[in-house]
């Protein structure tokens, strides 16, 4: 894409959102399409969001033990192989290297799809004792899927992400990491993506190739379709009993370590388009935007105007402000308006040479699209205070609209026309049968999203089948 | 590894270097084997440094505008094939992935051995005038390249780094980035890892595949071998000729772009190890090491010790210092000491009741030995001292064995004799003809190096052929 290019029409949001999408992501320059069939280049945009999520996460990840590590991106075939229903989830999209050096390999290699089993592997060569526990490691790497539909972010044949894995001594302590990784999950999305989460346990259906249990934060996209946004997986002993992954317990005895996994990926910043972006373009939550204020000089070549633009921009900078100035001479400012705000930046601070003389500068918000006149002695410290409002603002957007687009449903007529009528949540009863949930993804295309842990009761009775319910249940079409 | 075997002996540095490096490698737990055959597992210690490493280049490299992208880790067999002398030097060691979801693809992919090609091809879709250039992109990742023998750290098949590929408007600029770049190269590894570098020319034999120049730090081990730790390439229109990468310059006319890449990888903690390594293990510079002082509190089950050692750890902790407090009970100090010790901890704090009771502290320092008693007043400014005094003089002694390992030769026979006395550098002047460079090779074992910047005369004529000479070259044996 070229850079003339960059302020054209966007596709109108409420037309057609997957177009829409692409248009953003294209034109915002977060990523492109490569060569590489199915495979995106997330250029330097991008990369920073992911670079500020990865920032925040690792470090909130290292205050509770975590540790980082690198394994290998290749697992022998025979690897993958050694837990059953893990290789049946993953084996129909794995990447295989079958020539290296030149010549066929006696051993064919996977790219790793995801590497509960190379974990396994090597834990089972490291643990002995008791006391060798918790290893609490995490890597972040890309990971290699070979889906036949892809979108940038959302569902590419590479993505970044990071695989935290971990074994205990006890299951107790095992659940308590999986659960405990999922509030780390729920903070990020929540406090820095700003787009609120639903917590909860995935059904059967649902859950993790070889996972005893799968928990999820689930989010609500601009279209009322849900992503998921995180997984947190309990395996109990799945795979440490196949990969022997065993230890000595404190009465001497031997036994197979409690395991967990955990990740989230570059689908957040799919996510973060989805949930935030308008018309205009993406919308960034201040907390995460690689540029946060961008100051536009009006007049630019009227005396003094770049000179003050300048020492504001060095003002901000050195305040840890992340800013941009945007002294580009070939642009008019109406085009470097509509360019940052479809960039998606928070804030953008006009200067123009009245304003100079009036000591003062005008703060747009790209959230409200108000106009605030600050005095350019005042700018650094409320500059902070909007970007928080706004933070705040977006996080609550996205609540109302969870909120206007989540129904409940008694019975399959009402969950259809509700469905279709809003397209969102649907919170049902269900009487925990995987048939039921079949039908009601053959009827509606909503698959169950997950067993939320804050349980209301709707009625006595399964949506579907009439049965006596066991739970409550948040449905909805998927990304 | 289990945990009884850490403090066993390990071997005599200057009886089987080899080994007591594996040894170092293995019982340190910086990284470990894995069943992908020459593929290791980095392990919480040694990515700790390798985060160290990335987070002072990472700094460094984006105060000079370079921008952090992730681009695929799949190239199309025929992009690699598109600069002829690339391909022939990569194409040797590539690993191909010929099947996927089950399927063999129509068209074959390489794992990346390096970028240049997916970059150029990339830079061609989105470069379109003056006004886009530099493009000054960068990416951490692993990169794979099948080599037939391996070592952990210093040749693995598949490892990591960062791989800096940019685009300039004139070849003025994209030469004077590929210096920048090495002198950033030069600062990480002097400053960060206390180890001296000679920075210089590759020869037309030793440079990259495709580069019209490529420029290197080099660095010199205990035994007196070298390793080339940074390279930076420049390639004048080489790649982007063949790829089309072109612009409209100033002039309205149209041009291909200048090219740069540079890189350095997870080998550099194979040279830390190496530079700094002795009979008691690892050896770490404290601005590199992810502990930089362990607290190993004495007759630990008397009143007041573990919780006066505690203090101290919170307390060292809060000032940033990154510090570890010992409490495992299974262990003597003397087992903890020499553990500690092995893992090259740059410093020790000793902490028991007499200490307690005179309101001090022992502070050993792992690359003197040296003993020194602080008052527990004083430990959290002296510390810092004692740190910066430590890593000034881990450089010291680097350069110290440098000195000592450069000989001058000015024939063939001085050459093969001072290389056998005293491996290391050999100085001399050379013809610049690769049919000398290949004899030296051939007699003595010892490659050029590089032609050093700092270019100094010692004879007339060239060290092999006795021709007049045009260059002073370093020469050594290398990893």
């Amino acid at each position: 894409m070229k850079k003339e290019e960059f302020v054209k029409e966007i596709t109108n949001i409420d037309e057609d959102f997957a177009k829409w999408y692409t248009d953003i992501v294209l034109k915002a320059e977060l990523a492109d399409y490569t060569d590489t069939k199915g495979c995106i280049a997330i250029k330097p945009y991008g990369y920073a969001i992911w670079e500020n999520i990865q920032n925040y996460a690792d470090a909130e990840f290292k205050k509770i033990g975590v540790k980082n590590v690198y394994f290998p991106v290749l697992i022998p075939e025979k690897l993958l192989q050694k837990e059953k229903d893990h290789v049946e989830g993953f084996a129909p999209e794995v990447a295989m290297v079958t020539e290296a050096g030149g010549q066929k390999l006696e051993e064919k290699y996977c790219i790793r799809p995801t590497s509960e089993t190379m974990f396994s592997n090597l834990y089972s060569k490291w643990l002995s004792s008791w006391r060798d526990l918790p290893m609490v490691y995490n890597q972040w790497c890309s990971v290699m899927r070979w889906e036949k539909e892809t979108k940038p972010f959302l569902r590419s044949r590479e993505f970044l992400w990071q695989e935290g894995h971990t074994i205990h001594e006890t299951a107790k302590e095992a659940q308590e990491r999986t659960l405990q990784m999922l509030e780390v999950y729920a903070d990020v999305i929540e406090n820095l993506l700003a787009i609120p989460v639903l917590k909860g346990e995935k059904t059967e259906t649902e859950k993790f190739a070889g996972a005893e249990s799968t928990f999820t934060v689930e989010t609500l996209m601009h279209d009322g379709r849900a992503l998921q946004a995180g997984t947190s997986h309990y395996f109990g002993q799945n795979f440490t009993k196949p990969f022997e992954v065993k230890f000595q317990n404190r009465e001497g005895k031997e036994e197979c370590a409690y395991q967990t996994s955990w990740g989230i990926s570059t689908r957040l910043i799919g996510a973060l388009i989805m949930a935030h972006g308008d018309n205009r373009g993406l919308k960034l939550p201040p907390r995460v935007a690689p540029i946060q204020a961008v100051i536009v000089p009006i007049a630019m070549k009227k005396e003094g105007v770049l000179e003050k633009s300048n020492e504001l921009f060095e003002k901000l900078k050195s305040l840890n402000y992340r800013v941009n100035l945007d002294d580009r001479d070939q642009y008019s400012p109406g085009y470097k308006f509509n360019d940052w705000e479809m960039r998606g930046v928070p804030v953008r601070i006009e200067l123009g040479p009245k304003d100079i003389e009036n000591n003062k500068c005008v703060v747009v918000r790209r959230d409200t699209q108000e106009k605030i006149e600050i005095s350019l002695d005042e700018i650094e410290t409320k500059l902070q205070v909007i970007l928080e409002e706004i933070q705040n603002n977006m996080f609550k957007m996205c609540q109302d609209i969870v909120k206007t687009r989540t129904n409940v449903a008694i019975n399959m007529d009402e969950f259809a026309q509700k469905l279709e009528e809003n397209q969102g949540y649907i919170k049902t009863m269900w009487c925990g049968d995987a048939e039921c949930e079949e039908k009601i993804h053959e009827q509606t295309g909503a698959k169950s999203r997950c067993i939320p842990f804050n349980q209301e009761k709707i009625s006595d009775v399964c949506v579907c089948c009439g049965k006596k319910a066991t739970k409550m249940v948040y449905w909805g079409r998927q990304y």
